[in-house]
């Protein structure tokens, strides 16, 4: 790491992600159906998911994917529940993911054991095969990202995100075959980073940043204010449309610049009314998402269109991890090590 | 409304806090113990919590109060999977609790009457008695508040905590007796502004803050955080403690406002490891709460000691609800009635 040159490391591993894809789809497809098949013989009727940071909001996308598509009711585990309260949840017919880069926070690791302890059926999905966190579960799935050594999480979190839309998939009687164009539509992506570039500019000077979406893309828009947070500094807020209607939109006017995703289906059509209300504000709207929103906006980013709205996240984050890394870089500040921060957080 | 002087209705309804409180505890109480009896007699197995904006906060400190004291695991509904995805879940055995000042969005409504339908056992929780989303629902609580003419929520925030609180020690078994003391100690706080007025100063021109805390108190950050936004628009940035180490620690450094709010109990303990890193960052910390957490501050307001932790974010909001107040005034805007926003806000 010491040879790198500031920013090599993070946007060496943004680039690898459409391997990374493909190596879920081929090599890691088996071992994911193979957990399908364990949690659909336990017929879990709850699912609870914990995690922190990135994936953390790679569970809540597992969240609107479990709701909608398995129709089960989800709950985030509120860790400190557990690790500063000693809860003791009943956990029969509930399945509790863990999904975490290194499997190795001790929060999440008492958690998990809590949750075996209490009757849950834990799975977790990590990067490390063998972390403290998989041996605490009864069933592991490894992303397969490979060592990410950037302290910004970019390969993982698009790892844990097909890791589990393929879990879903093969628990509602699927086979993963719509995920199959993703490694090459994410490399068309990655490969329009000029066009971000030029986005980037944009936010050099700003103060702040507010960041919108609605269903599907809410999580990208987390993960992807969580990214400019931890590596430019800028202080990055998203909100569900919806909320961002009950109470923020007031610090919204003229000279704010908000993001927003709007992908091609229902979440981006929900998010219309509030695009109407970012326009009625007079704020600078730069939307990624479907050609119809882009046009709209002040600015944006088209992703290519006709893929499930489900999978679309997987694209979505991408040119928005390259966002970060450009306001970044403008800034004179290197994001593969952003100040104060550990690769393996350690949080009680 | 048109004859209040600038913030004259803000104050008037932060002022009646205790008188509210009072009431829940002597009028309220009886139908409360009615409804715990049916949810008791219900057996849920799972909580689902819905709500938006400030009634959001009040929701999830409900979570950690049911999940720690119940053993009931808890969600947040994440609403648009009804109102935009359409999603059918398996709601037996469920307790759907919508928490709402006005009962009035659509989305609420339409969420509560699929929770119904879907086989949940719907109980609303609002300041309008037959609002539609009590209509919607089976059981119904009525906070008594009062109408509240200010557009950020204040009295029906503490009103809804103390509703919540009073549901779930009922479910367990309680008299309620441990609130006892609340009003008294609520006009004991609320009697301390000038303290108030002294930090708001703090913050007069400062372009972002950042809120932490941990367990029943993140609730608490929440809330301030929406508060301060929808006032004054200051982007306000509330994180659990741990989520604060997993990147957003990186934005804050000694030029940075942090507001903690860390009380007497396990929550305030969790959080000293994250108020050490933040002294290491050399943030200007102010904290709310215990009077040993406070003295390691650069400044704070110290809380009533020697009530129980899970009672101490009724008065934990007390304070910020005054911060904002006096920040926005500082800053020459009106509290009552923030740019941007209706009170009944119609989201779908």
């Amino acid at each position: 790491m010491s040879d790198a040159k500031p920013g090599e490391i993070m946007a060496r591993e943004i680039a690898e992600q459409p391997a990374v894809l493909e190596r879920i789809l081929t090599e890691g497809l088996p071992r994911i159906r193979e957990a399908a098949e364990r949690v659909k013989a336990a017929q879990p009727r709850f699912a609870l998911l914990t995690a922190r940071g990135t994936s953390d909001n790679a569970a809540y996308y597992a969240k609107y994917l479990m709701e909608i598509a398995l129709g089960l009711p989800v709950g985030l585990t509120s860790m400190s529940t557990t690790t500063a309260y000693h809860a003791e949840p009943d956990l029969r017919d509930v399945l509790c993911l863990t999904v975490s880069q290194s499997g190795g926070s001790p929060d999440l690791v008492a958690h998990t054991e809590m949750a075996k302890a209490r009757g849950g059926l834990t799975l977790a999905v990590t990067n490390v095969a063998g972390s403290p966190v998989n041996q605490a579960s009864e069933l592991s799935l490894d992303v397969l990202a490979g060592p990410e050594l950037a302290l910004p999480a970019t390969k993982t979190y698009t790892a844990e995100l097909l890791t589990l839309w393929l879990l879903v998939d093969a628990l509602r009687g699927g086979d993963g075959s719509a995920a199959k164009a993703l490694p090459e539509l994410a490399a068309g992506v990655l490969a329009r980073e000029s066009e971000v570039v030029d986005l980037a500019q944009r936010y050099r000077f700003a103060s702040r940043l507010v960041l919108t979406a609605r269903g599907y893309s809410y999580p990208t828009v987390r993960e992807a204010a969580l990214k400019i947070m931890e590596t430019s500094y800028l202080p990055a807020h998203a909100f569900s449309g919806a909320d961002l209607l009950h109470g923020p939109l007031a610090m919204v006017d003229n000279v704010s610049p908000v993001v927003a995703v709007a992908a091609e289906g229902a979440g981006g059509t929900a998010l219309e009314p509030v695009l109407e209300r970012l326009h009625e504000r007079g704020a600078d709207l730069v939307v990624v998402g479907s050609a119809e929103h882009v046009a709209g906006a002040t600015a944006g980013f088209v992703l290519p269109s006709g893929i499930p709205e489900e999978l679309s996240p997987i694209l979505e984050i991408l040119p928005l991890q390259q966002l970060a890394y450009h306001v970044t870089m403008s800034r004179g500040l290197n994001p593969d090590a952003p100040r104060a921060l550990a690769k393996v957080t350690q949080t009680h």
